[in-house]
């Protein structure tokens, strides 16, 4: 027992928030807890994430001062090393001393970084990235984004922000694609065409404005359903709006993740998120993409995994950040 | 004098061998010396590089011997620390044990690097980049291509040829543009559209195929004297057919550009090369896209640069790469 030394991370998303202790020798979860955010202020928030951190270091009987410092990996734009969240469109918030307020309230330092940083961490440390110096994470759930391995460290750029891959500027294949905003307020983000909420928010949008297409019947009329899953059933189905749907997120996806991949030259490639492991047709279709726009110089050093540790990758990187 | 640390770094591009002893405590070139490359097969041109780096050594008063290794940087996709040049189109090379062979001529370690990496780490080490832990360098010539310096790193990528920015895939906004073939032998990599070798060949094409363009008389007629300055000029004189041109060529290298520092989130961005410094309209039209593309939260933490050290950070860099 001895020979055991304690981490504490947390996962913060928009609904969640959940706390782990986490074994830094082997990665394995000692004990967690998960709580809902039944408030959104940063106060509401910080105090929840507070209490789910006792819970689980009460369960581990672990005491909170013999730990170094708490980790937590945020959906959200964040300020590295300052705590500052500076972007959760999740939460709402906007230039949040996150990392300060927590700390004030857990009495121990607290290191933020952007949740797919932290999961990157995680698959490096104990998961799909294990002992391999340059991996690349990328992720595309209901968002679309990425955390780099490189050197054998975590990259997170000159404030934090690095690998905000869901963030790239991006032209749709064919001229009638209206722009669209993302999240984060811009236009023409990668994840406001591909990911899961602004796919099913663009379907329902254009079947508002007349599109003919088999997801409205598999969604039994109710839009609410509407969803990724459901255009990738419909164009097994052989469903034209799905195919052109599919044929267009694909490209974008898979051109934007083949010059990652060139770009950074990882020997690994970890795919996870409900689209990409969920949907798979359009990730049929990525991959396609993907293999033949990768510079034939980098492809050579690469292997594509998926996530190993699934939800976990983010607690468990979090608890290592300053490991 | 005995405090002086002495390196050896050599520019190897396509036409030309350069190689100079290097104050490695200064960045100061204390002796080089150019050659021609008369011949190019591997054998040729590692001789021109030996009698080029004794003749620089003599002039510094160095002994080879005393030398820890000699770094070369090659206008090529070059396998890191293998010494394997994977791919040279200027050389006419395809996977040459290049490293090895000069290592053989030399009696001394040889260490690899693309050009543009070698320039990074030489505007790192004494230029543009000095102190920076996060900087990317971009260049846009006769060729396009880029070098990472992460957490005060070479990024070089699993296999050395990371930051190969030329070999992304892009798609010109009008539709009517052909798809281009790379010198890589990829189609539609980026240097295939922006590079201005690749401008000027495209321009000769359409003169040929009967654009008409003020850029033909700039050129008295002659397709040879092709360039991309001349159609800078050609924009500023308000021709049509040069500002469709720049407009398609400034939105692919802008937002390339912005996606790299919104992906990288780096501290300082250098530009250089003959297209990005010389044709200023290309350059203005660049900026302006790159300025409006990067995502928000990168873009507080980046200054833009130009190169300082100009055709010297190449050698100054492979000197100083196992430094």
């Amino acid at each position: 027992m001895t020979s055991q030394r304690l981490a504490i991370g947390v996962d913060l998303g928009g609904t969640n928030a959940r706390a782990a202790v986490v074994d830094a020798s082997s990665g394995e979860i000692v004990a967690s807890h998960k709580a809902t955010l039944s408030e959104r202020t940063p106060e509401s928030v910080v105090s929840i994430i507070a209490e789910a951190v006792h819970q689980a270091a009460g369960s581990a009987r672990l005491a909170l001062p013999s730990v170094a410092s708490v980790g937590v990996g945020v959906a959200a734009q964040c300020l590295g090393r300052t705590g500052v969240v500076l972007n959760a469109p999740n939460l709402g918030w906007r230039n949040v001393a996150f990392g300060e307020l927590l700390a004030g309230k857990l009495g121990r330092p607290v290191r933020i970084a952007n949740d797919l940083s932290a999961a990157a961490w995680g698959e490096h440390s104990f998961g799909a990235a294990r002992g391999i110096e340059d991996a690349v994470l990328v992720f595309v759930g209901s968002g679309v984004g990425s955390g780099f391995i490189l050197g054998g460290r975590l990259h997170s750029g000159a404030s934090g922000v690095a690998a905000e891959f869901g963030h790239i500027k991006v032209r749709p294949q064919r001229p009638g694609t209206p722009p669209r905003r993302c999240g984060c307020g811009e236009m023409n983000c990668l994840e406001a065409y591909t990911s899961g909420m602004n796919v099913a928010a663009r379907v329902r949008e254009e079947l508002q404005a007349g599109a003919r297409t088999m997801v409205s019947e598999l969604a039994g009329g109710d839009l609410a359903r509407v969803s990724a899953s459901l255009v990738d059933e419909a164009y097994r189905a052989g469903d034209a709006y799905a195919r052109e749907l599919w044929e267009e997120v694909a490209e974008l996806l898979g051109v934007a993740i083949a010059n990652l991949v060139t770009i950074l030259n990882p020997a690994r490639l970890i795919l996870g998120g409900g689209v990409l492991l969920g949907a798979s047709t359009l990730a049929a279709l990525v991959r396609e993409q993907m293999d033949a726009k990768i510079s034939r110089s980098a492809v050579g050093a690469l292997s594509v995994e998926r996530a190993w540790l699934g939800d976990d990758a983010g607690v468990i990187g979090a608890a290592l950040l300053d490991g």
